[in-house]
């Protein structure tokens, strides 16, 4: 099971991944899919997997194709808090993408089992570092995150359709987290603020110590108490399906922090190791977008991710 | 009158502006100003000044006010190139902004004296080691490039009513100068490509060794042939009014190339030129921005372009 090495890092320390998993219908303007794998938490829980020890935290239903299953265990992905709820189908999505990629409509969803799903996590888990609340309804990342050890290092994503329904519930989970990851869109409609440096200095006095805001194919920026960090997008050429891009994004950056602090350790990662996970959370990222579902994030490999995060170096050189 | 100065340069080079001069009525979502001194000459050669001896060719009409002119003699604006034709008034502009200043609609264009323009050098002027054809009908644009030697480093930006109107005379134009300086939209409706990486390079096919696209609020890209080089905007939380901020980029560009490079040296400026170059045409955009007209564009001074300078380049520091 192939991972990231970093010079002068020991093991790496481990990361849960809590979220959804999902059979999803996707149009984009150049090609369909149906049926294909997706989840926040199966974007993640992939992503992070080529750092770190990843653990798995989510339910499907009675008509989950084992050989998903597989896709994960290839990975090393620990499934022991993954449930199967044999009363209902999996979570479906149903969504369309727009010319250009820059905006999508929710065509269907439905919860299925996700509606009486209440995730309980393995004694194992409870060892893990580093928590990544991935996109599902705020007040089952709640949970989970008061499950875990205050030290654990939490990081939550949401989209809009909870900062709309569920504003209370999200705002409490702020509160409990230390990084908030969210993109333009959203974090304009959580803050009311339409400039982003304004949106993101708002998002900081909600809770959370550090903010991530990501801006699609205009990169990500953030929020840390010693300052701002912004980082360009990688230059994809070849932009197919972006759907889970920004949870490949969280779970490798989640991943990348825990080879950079390491196990055992305290999970309290540097300005400039948040900078360093942040290019292979955005290399990650990019590699995601060039297929359907996580078909890309399967295939690659260390030597691909280490490729790209050379090349965004090089891209953000000054001298 | 104060400039820029950095270590290890001598005397700066010189930059020479074409463009309009043009007086501006201008609605945003909060405020608005009515017959502001605008045009892509006035902002780029204001912003070259900074840096190096600038240059400007243009034409203004009866109604010009010479307290306007005093605003570039202030700046130590070579004005020689500056016709005054007193058979009709100003080039005059007239938009309004929308919300989040994303997209603006021209209200009102009125060419005037520029209708009958032909830009006339003065002897000097062939001198300048940089020339920037500011956006105005690339004819005129192609007019001055022809009446520069060859060796000139000829920098053009242009708009979109370009692109639609005179496609044909822009393509030439392009065939004819080092670096075009252009808009992610415009890059989009004058390639094709809906992918910003993509346009870039379909870009330099047409002529330009170098390209600059700037995506505004997102920053910029330079193609060059030895790579890509991305930076950020600087973090402005105070967005007054967008108008002439690619102008401003566009002329502080020069002008840090100016100084770079030297004056009495061949304008061949390196990636690590055009890239250093770029932080300062980022920072004195920033300040452009920040109020109407140029009124902030010429209350700003050397120290404070060089403190933005500094904190962009923290704002992109990795290690």
């Amino acid at each position: 099971m192939s991972r990231i090495k970093l010079p002068n890092t020991s093991e790496p320390a481990s990361v849960l991944v809590v979220g959804s998993v999902a059979y999803d219908d996707i149009i984009t303007p150049f090609a369909s899919g149906e049926r294909i794998l997706g989840g926040s938490a199966s974007f993640a829980a992939l992503a992070a997997s080529y750092f770190a020890p990843a653990r798995l935290v989510g339910v499907v239903g009675n008509d989950f194709d084992p050989r998903d299953l597989d896709r994960f265990r290839k990975r090393g992905i620990d499934l022991a808090g993954l449930q199967t709820d044999n009363s209902g189908p999996t979570f479906h999505w149903k969504g369309r993408y727009h010319e250009n990629f820059n905006r999508r409509d929710t065509l269907e969803i439905h919860l299925n089992v996700f509606e009486r799903f209440r995730p309980a996590l393995p004694a194992v888990y409870q060892k893990s570092e580093y928590a990544l609340l991935g996109n599902i309804h705020p007040s089952l990342q709640r949970h989970v995150r008061r499950e875990l050890p205050a030290e654990v290092f939490a990081a939550a994503d949401t989209i809009d359709l909870w900062i709309k329904t569920t504003r209370e519930e999200l705002l409490a989970l702020l509160r409990e987290i230390d990084l908030f990851i969210i993109n333009d869109s959203e974090a304009e409609i959580l803050t009311g603020h339409t400039n982003l440096i304004r949106a993101g200095h708002a998002l900081r006095e909600l809770g959370p110590r550090l903010i991530i805001i990501k801006k699609g194919e205009h990169g990500a920026y953030l929020f840390h108490p010693e300052g701002l960090f912004a980082l360009p997008a990688y230059p994809v050429t070849d932009l197919r399906d972006p759907t889970g891009a920004g949870d490949a994004f969280a779970g490798a950056l989640l991943g990348a922090l825990a080879v950079l602090t390491g196990a055992g350790q305290p999970a309290k990662p540097t300005f400039a190791q948040l900078k360093h996970a942040m290019l292979f959370a955005t290399a990650v990222a990019s590699l995601t977008v060039e297929a359907f579902s996580t078909d890309r994030l399967e295939s690659t490999g260390p030597v691909e991710i280490q490729k790209r995060v050379a090349l965004l170096r090089t891209l953000v050189a000054l001298d």
